[in-house]
């Protein structure tokens, strides 16, 4: 089929004068900017023959349907607006009034966004902390099965799998139990977007039957950042309402760019398949292989078909360097740009484009720091990496931001409630939810958090926190 | 300044390894696809040195802060899910519960859709019609005066100026009434990006005093398709609850290269100022010139400092050929390709990167055209010229979305309430809202319109209109 990239080359080179948005004319405006203007030679609106993602018909209907068979969708959607606008469409198209939402509450702060915007009830799920390397684990069926048991107003789940750090849940399972009570998964695999094609990965989400999935294209294949799809099967979904909001939540003037990008990723895979994914895995096993003699760095294992190979979480647990001075040492002395740092381990992404040189880098950058590393216990003093210790929640998101509010000292915060989100980004998973109490556990780790060069959304310069007035 | 894309340049250029998103790694992944490729070369994620959108301190911060002072405003905030999340951002900022909202009901879907997401009640105020052209004129300060003088729960004004076509309203006198209820002024400006930078422009609804303005810098501006700007002034908006919308509304991955597209748009202002629209000017001028002698094809005069001279405005009221005839003529016979056509006249956008080679073609076609029309003034019988016919409110737009609703075929519909918007795209203003009784006239207007060759959004392919349950 042609691409749309192919569509958008054919009209920047006809003969059509544009008397038409965008304002650049398609023109090379800027001398100084080469790739910014040949952009503009592809940066199109909604004319004639190029279809409109809000009511796709032509070329945009044909690329998500060629999207949709690549993933065993039933339907899929393009997004501009990144697995934000998914993931609250996604809420938007199965919340009910009165009716309570099962929310992992480790998911990314999107869905928290989409529980005030519907004003929701929620009950949270959290997941177990994987102590060897202070990440969070699965959500387990069980937890999902105690509650529907005890709860009759559940009107959907929601989950994050995998996690940043490429930690799956078992969906089917999940959706087995969620099934039986009528009420459709939302799983947000936005880390996942590569699972759907090979056996060697995770299963997808789509094929373990979630209702409602959404993938970023941007993080782990060879798209645009801020791009993103969502997929929907099954019955338990109205998806008048959910495309709906999908308009909503997006813009009206979406980028054919950004939406020739996806397309282009999705034709990237269609040639390629499992094929596509194979140096993938081949780094992955080079660099654990490189790695295997490290004494004191510990790179979490990989395990076939359980996690995902593409997260690389590497460990500095219990040695005398925390996760923020070895992503500095890899920053300044080997060039090497990590994902991110949290206090006791720094996540690298592995993708199909990684090269055997970069994993030579990392491996040798690895191996050096290892021998000038030692092992101190003392380093388990971080409070952050026990992150997210769970707060009682006083009242609901949407119900916290209607009350007075004010900013006051880290340090007096204890005891109050929080009238801000707070959440370190990456990975912008919340510490302490709107409505939710303090503790001087969170007032630490806060403080930690910002002492380590952490970024901390939420905190404000002078160290600040929002709270409800009493 | 070092504007974003020469910062990103220097990355891309460098020597660092990428173990971060997006997934492409920066790689040539598509070989047939040059630009693509060329794009991924800047597009990177929040990595060290490049800032945070949704929390600016570093080159974001400077570059938000250039274009502020460009516009003059107090604060400004670049938009990467267009002008549409500046606007949601907007009305979420504002809204009150249990007091309402004074709307133009000719505003953009994105309007009503925040609407639906704050549950607002509204007051509409329905702009006259500019007979000779057929399109809406402005929204008048006496209309906005007896509104304010007789509802006293008003809790925000939202108006378009300027319009699609081009007409704008005297946002200052608006202000100086609503300011004087406390009551703060929202302006969809997003048509005006330009409106700032030339006095034979309409002044800038910024320099007029509104509270919150929101610029698409794509439709008149060297900028990015679904890039947009919004501004904020004065003491009636709770900015840190604007900024908190601005971050649920928006990818919490935005793209760099749509950012940089924005500052890239700034920095060429910066270098010109006025002088950078004096080619719109002048070739706006010399189509007016040149088409002065045209018998039956009209185009609304540009009148220094009242109406956009980027907007063209080309009526074929009372011809024998409609809006959608002359666009397709235009658009096959002259590939000139045209922003939009209405039942009695085609719009065309005029910017500072057209040439003098388009409107020589534009000029040509419409005069060797006109020859070929006659008048008939039985073209009156367009009901749909009389496009927007108010219709009755029966609940709130939000109450609507809670209703049972089902598809009825158009010639059922007369008498229901309407269930999802109906809007003609573009421009995207709603035709019907959910909530509101449709009429007869109305199914008369969709009817027509989906004869005519419009895009009808809301209606499906059967022709079906879903309504509300009795």
């Amino acid at each position: 089929m042609e691409s749309l990239y192919q569509k958008l080359m054919e009209y920047s080179n006809s003969d059509y004068y544009p008397f038409h948005m965008p304002g650049h004319k398609r023109q090379d405006c800027f001398k100084n900017m080469t790739i910014l203007s040949e952009m503009h030679s592809l940066d199109i609106t909604e004319i004639e023959g190029f279809d409109n993602l809000h009511q796709a018909e032509g070329i945009l209907k044909k690329a998500q349907q060629r999207a949709a068979g690549l993933y065993g969708a039933e339907e899929t959607f393009f997004l501009v607006n990144g697995s934000t606008c998914g993931i609250l469409s996604a809420i938007s198209a199965v919340a009910q009034e009165g009716k309570t939402l099962l929310v992992a509450r480790n998911c990314h702060k999107a869905v928290h966004n989409g529980i005030l915007l519907n004003r929701s009830k929620v009950e949270y799920i959290w997941p177990d902390i994987i102590e060897d390397y202070g990440i969070q684990g699965q959500i387990s069926g069980s937890q999902v099965e105690t509650i529907l048991k005890r709860k009759q107003d559940i009107c959907a789940i929601i989950l994050t799998s995998p996690t940043y750090d490429g930690i799956v849940s078992d969906i089917r399972q999940i959706c087995g139990l969620a099934h039986g009570y009528g009420i459709p998964v939302i799983v947000d695999e936005a880390h996942g977007a590569h699972f759907a094609f090979h056996e060697d990965f995770p299963e997808s989400a789509v094929k373990q039957g979630a209702d409602i999935v959404i993938n970023s294209t941007h993080k782990t294949l060879p798209a645009l950042t801020q791009t993103a799809l969502l997929h929907v099967q099954g019955r338990l979904i109205d998806r008048s309402r959910l495309k709906d909001y999908l308009g909503v939540y997006q813009t009206s003037s979406p980028s054919y760019l950004l939406m020739a990008s996806i397309d282009g990723a999705m034709e990237w895979i269609g040639k390629r398949e499992a094929e596509g994914f194979e140096p993938l895995i081949g780094l992955r096993k080079a660099l654990d292989e490189k790695c295997r003699n490290l004494e004191h760095i510990q790179i979490m294992p990989w395990v076939k078909g359980e996690n995902d190979p593409g997260k690389i979480v590497i460990s500095v647990k219990n040695t005398n360097v925390s996760g923020q001075e070895l992503y500095q040492i890899l920053l300044e002395k080997y060039q090497i740009q990590m994902e991110m740092a949290a206090p006791t381990y720094v996540l690298g992404i592995l993708t199909p484009m990684d090269t055997l040189e970069g994993i030579e880098r990392l491996a040798k950058a690895l191996n050096q720091t290892d021998h000038e590393l030692s092992m101190s216990p003392n380093q388990k003093d971080y409070t952050i990496a026990d992150i997210y210790t769970k707060p009682q929640c006083k009242m609901t998101l949407w119900d916290a931001g209607q009350k007075e509010k004010h900013w006051e000292n880290l340090e007096n915060a204890s005891g109050s409630i929080c009238g801000k989100m707070v959440s370190l980004y990456p990975p912008g998973i919340p510490i302490l939810l709107p409505g939710e109490e303090i503790g001087e556990i969170h007032v630490r780790q806060i403080k930690e958090a910002l002492t380590l060069g952490m970024k901390v959304h939420g905190v404000s310069e002078d160290k600040k926190i929002c709270i409800i007035c009493s």
